[in-house]
């Protein structure tokens, strides 16, 4: 252990001082922020020197680990080789000594639970590397940790000493992706994955069905795939494959079947099950329907036993996802029968009845051995306390449960399809808030949390930049010291995994430039990338007429191309910030006014392109509300810089087309409007 | 058909005159060029008005294809999906109209042939879509064809109105990969095979084996995979993968297995066929080897006969490609027992011993219902004509071949290792040169060609820039009339087919970058780009030290990035020929300067990066150099603007800094020094 000036102090102190100072205890700042770790490990110790990584990288097995861990390390060495560019032949013969010794302590449980421990230690030495955990889940993250250190330097590939003694805060750390409104062929999910392994994710669920669609073949029930799937489906091959993936990755996958809501594709294959009579077809709109599983008929249960018992072996993993979310009742508060059911057994309300619904269904899935999970809503007096609540409320929800008895994991501000930046995700803690007062015994019942990627702007095209490099933050946070939260190193470490992950097959960075060139129908991006930089897409659920859009609409336009997050918004708000503090600073005046110069220009630049192309000609106010902007801006500069007052209907004037500039276009928004805003509103008025 | 003003002439006459009116018989030149159809089709027509492609596309399978039809159209619709981001659904019910007919007269031959028809027709009206053939491969091409002519423009994604008639002009249009100097996973072989079809090529030639690795499981020779592949080889299953995929592309799989020499690798594992006692590893350098196999011994063609029966099996292509190139014949010459049998048998020099040994093995390949295929030394007057010579050296070795009765066809000229630009490919025609003087029977002996793909330096992370976008000229000079020479509608062509390739998943654009990033350490590669933007790595076999070169070393450096041609240096020396045409032109002479500002500031933009990253250092000189050079070209545009007149000793030391900026660094030349040492040249004398 390096020293620390406040050794004598708790540990946790000295954390916090050592979180302070880049994060890691080294001598100088700059040292620390090129080991970018993400998430940042909960201990770290940086030593001097450095591992070369070179042709003579020669790994040993060692320990009692089980066949995951050799493949783990065919799969790094592959790694090493693209990150790299050095080849490392699979089949080697191994002449020299091992200078990169793996040792796993033991096999991992047959069926991988939150459980267990993922703990590893990482020791880099200038000769050596140890990795060493007690089963294969802390190699795997180990690796990866080894795997971020590596920098390019005037010596080559090379990875600083360190030692590396790392646990993860919260056993549950996962990904869901929606597969009904749109659906995504396994490579998606695969390269997914990839990217889940990359940031120490530990659970993958599969939202499989959906009122848009059911995406799992079933052998009992082949009206599902067959009529409630569009064709679009995965074939129970293809979910073995999916889990196999996974599990080499440790990473759990829990499938969800969403019900008694949320599944009017089920009825469009066994209108039986619904409560009203139908005819039912797929959804092709989004929203909340009114259709609903019948609770007060046998045959219901039946049905839902013969699909279960079937996903359950399908379906390794101990948790089984029922959904439960969104009942809005309407169904059964229209069909005179189960109203009449409903009084006989005392159900006073549609959440009474959907409690009955959810008792039934618990124990039909106890008997497949699994431990029920749901959303929220799920929540009710009667229910065993070995069920996992899935909260999209918040953390208060979680906090209830919590004292009542019931597990959870925190989903609510981990909505990756809201469009908020990373910095929001990044800051929402499982156990701040309502939960932050919780005794520890309760707080160990949060364990964790989920990002969501519900997919009804989403695309195989455009998903992975939806998903990533966002889902990183959200990564951090259930990994990391909870007293990690510094934005701007955040953001720096977010940089380079995004990077790191095009690396492992996402799209994010190339299917933004194809998806550019499909909208300028192959001619120069360049302007347009201009223009594009400042955009964001909706936030919320803001995007207009989203109940006029359907399954089969082309997301193909400029909305659908942007990244969630403006990067050049964000450091244009710094820029802006830092000169605002000081309007003489020619530096910071310089890089304000060439950043409001190039926006100015960019209509004139783009106006011919945008009224060729069918996809584009919508963005055209958008294009013309930030030149306005951009000269708002110049102008309020000059004032600023000059320490001239500004005349009062000049600055009315200005603001009145900031406010313009503001209202949503074409459902994006200009991000660099309010820091130019902060310009105009600076300058001093007459 | 439209009119043509010479209709009266011949056909072929309207030919030359449509394909100087940029290729297409419109009214405006500006819509011809952008029709950018590659490989040009045999006879185009252009109607006028335009069919929408949108969610109303209902294609008809008509006639009696095969199930390759009904692929290809559900393989089309997923690529319109992801060129328009126009969702369709595959099993969408069909409620409409179709608007799009598919008409397939017959089926294909069960395996593929030369012979086989490969003709299509392609109707497009405002309204309707037909395309016809008389079997699928003439389909395949026509979707193809149809994708390609996809515009967006004003009212969305469009095809113009047009009837295309076409067919290759030659029947045999390869594409080979070595995948033994390195090894190219099945996922690079399938999106390469995605490229081939794009561009209507129909052979992929797969170069199996060589000195540096036997890449085929053989389930009889087992020790082929165990100790002469390093563990890289394709399992039969993945050989059957690639075979099914290419056939369902209309790519015939002709494997090679060369022989007697380039087979340093076999005798790893089979010691017992080669001439000397060994031991043999497999080779790791680059280059011609001694080894050669013995061909005085029953025993080794026992082993041959057990090995070409089981691969004939497993590639059920027509033809058998037995290398038969580069055998220096030390190994026999070296070897009494071998000089003995010559004398025995009147064998005068090794080719005659090599003769002896192709006729035996032809034998065996003929026992196989396969027809012999080899490189240029295999033609020697004892062997049957059905045999095909590939020839690596030139239109001569193949019209001496015709004349002699082989079939042939022409690699040299597409050597696409060679790092050439694509108009020297594209100027190559196989029946130009000595084959222009072969009469019509003799010229029909020449099949066609194939472009080859050595793979000394390439691996799966760069290999599809050093194949694409160049292999399309490739293409096109194989399929289109030979009168389709115009170089700067080929690069235009060029350049769209090279988005459209990225689409497919090739990634020569995207991992261009990922190795830029990967030189830089992660950090900002525009500074970089603008250096390798006018670089191009050494041509022929001008990289120094090949042989100190070999299979395990990294092929990381920016020589293994930049690609072949530089569009940056091609345009430059179009900007300054204009320029000199005309040095008062104001426009003229701002591009050049502001090219050369660019090129000058470089250094001082990139010293940091260069200096940091062990990869990056070599670069120093160059990005120097390319400074010096930069400002030589200001200078001399400066006299050449100004009129004025230079100075005698400052034109000489100009002169004396580009041909030090000419010569090689790091195995790379700066391709813009020509272009500015014309500008110092064009200056006048003091």
């Amino acid at each position: 252990m390096i020293p620390c000036p406040i050794m004598k102090k708790t540990l946790k102190a000295c954390w916090l001082l050592l979180l302070g100072a880049v994060l890691i205890t080294t001598a100088s700042a700059e040292d620390a922020a090129t080991l970018s770790l993400m998430p940042v490990p909960a201990r770290i110790e940086q030593g001097s020197g450095q591992f070369l990584v070179g042709q003579n990288l020669r790994i040993s097995l060692q320990g009692r680990g089980d066949a995951r861990v050799k493949r783990a390390s065919d799969r790094f060495l592959q790694r090493l080789s693209l990150r790299t560019g050095i080849p490392f032949l699979p089949a080697e013969p191994s002449s020299s000594k091992p200078n990169f010794i793996v040792n796993c302590a033991g096999p991992g449980l047959k069926i991988q639970t939150p459980e267990e421990d993922e703990s590893y230690r990482l020791e880099v030495t200038a000769n050596t590397v140890h990795l060493s955990a007690p089963n294969p889940l802390g190699i795997l993250h180990g690796l990866q940790t080894f795997l971020q250190l590596i920098q390019l330097g005037p010596e080559g590939f090379a990875v600083p000493s360190v030692v590396v003694d790392d646990h993860p805060r919260f056993p549950w750390r996962g990904l869901m992706i929606d597969v009904s409104r749109h659906f995504f062929p396994v490579e998606v999910i695969k390269r997914n994955l990839d990217g889940m392994e990359a940031l120490k994710l530990d659970v993958f669920h599969w939202h499989l069905s959906d009122d848009q669609g059911f995406r799992v073949e079933s052998k009992k029930l082949p009206k599902f795939q067959q009529h409630a799937s569009d064709g679009m489906y995965y074939t129970q091959a293809e979910i073995r494959e999916v889990i196999e993936y996974a599990r080499d990755r440790g990473i759990r996958v829990v499938p969800e079947f969403d019900m008694p809501g949320h599944a009017t594709s089920w009825f469009a294959a066994y209108p039986e099950l619904a409560s009203a009579s139908g005819p039912y077809e797929i959804a092709r709109k989004w929203g909340v329907f009114n259709a609903a599983m019948d609770p007060t008929k046998d045959s219901t249960y039946r049905l839902l036993n013969t699909l279960i018992a079937e996903m359950a072996r399908l379906f390794p993993d101990q948790y089984f996802h029922i959904g439960g979310d969104e009942v809005n009742g309407k169904a059964w508060s229209q069909n005179a029968r189960i109203q009449a059911f409903m009084r006989k057994h005392n159900l006073e309300n549609s959440h009474d009845l959907q409690a009955y619904f959810n008792q039934k269904l618990q124990k039909i899935v106890r008997k497949q051995g699994k431990i029920m999970e749901g959303w929220d809503e799920i929540l009710h007096p009667g229910l065993p306390q070995d069920i996992v609540v899935q909260s999209w409320r918040g953390q208060k929800s979680l906090a209830d449960a919590s004292r009542r008895g019931y597990r959870g994991l925190l989903s609510f501000g981990y909505y990756l399809d809201l469009m908020e930046p990373a910095s929001r995700h990044y800051l929402v803690d499982p156990l701040a808030e309502q939960a932050a007062d919780l005794t520890a015994e309760e707080k160990k019942k949060i364990l964790g949390g989920e990002a969501c990627m519900w997919a009804e702007f989403v695309t195989p095209t455009n998903i992975d930049g939806r998903i990533w490099p966002r889902m990183a933050a959200v990564a951090e946070r259930l990994w990391s010291p909870q007293e990690v939260r510094d934005l701007d190193q955040m953001y720096a470490r977010l940089a380079k995994v995004s990077r790191d992950l095009e690396w492992l097959g996402l799209t994010h960075a190339t299917n933004r430039r194809m998806m550019m060139e499909r909208l300028t129908g192959g001619a120069d991006i360049r302007s347009l990338d201009v223009l594009a930089g400042v955009l964001e897409p909706l936030k919320g659920y803001d995007r207009p007429d989203a109940k006029e859009y359907d399954s089969l609409m082309p997301l193909n336009r400029l909305v659908d191309t942007v990244p969630p997050e403006s990067n050049v918004a964000r450091v244009f708000a710094g820029d802006v910030d830092l000169f605002l503090k000081n309007p003489a600073s020619e530096e910071a005046t310089h890089v304000v006014r060439e950043r409001l110069g190039r926006w100015r220009e960019n209509r004139s630049q783009l106006a011919t392109l945008l009224q060729s192309s069918a996809l584009l000609s919508e963005a055209i106010p958008i294009s013309q509300n930030l030149e306005s902007a951009a000269a708002a801006g110049q102008q309020a500069l000059d004032y600023l810089a000059s320490g001239k007052h500004a005349p009062s209907a000049w600055r009315e004037q200005q603001l009145s087309i900031l406010k313009e500039a503001e209202k949503p276009q074409a459902e994006m928004l200009i991000m660099v409007v309010p820091s130019i805003r902060k310009l105009v509103e600076a300058t001093v008025p007459e």
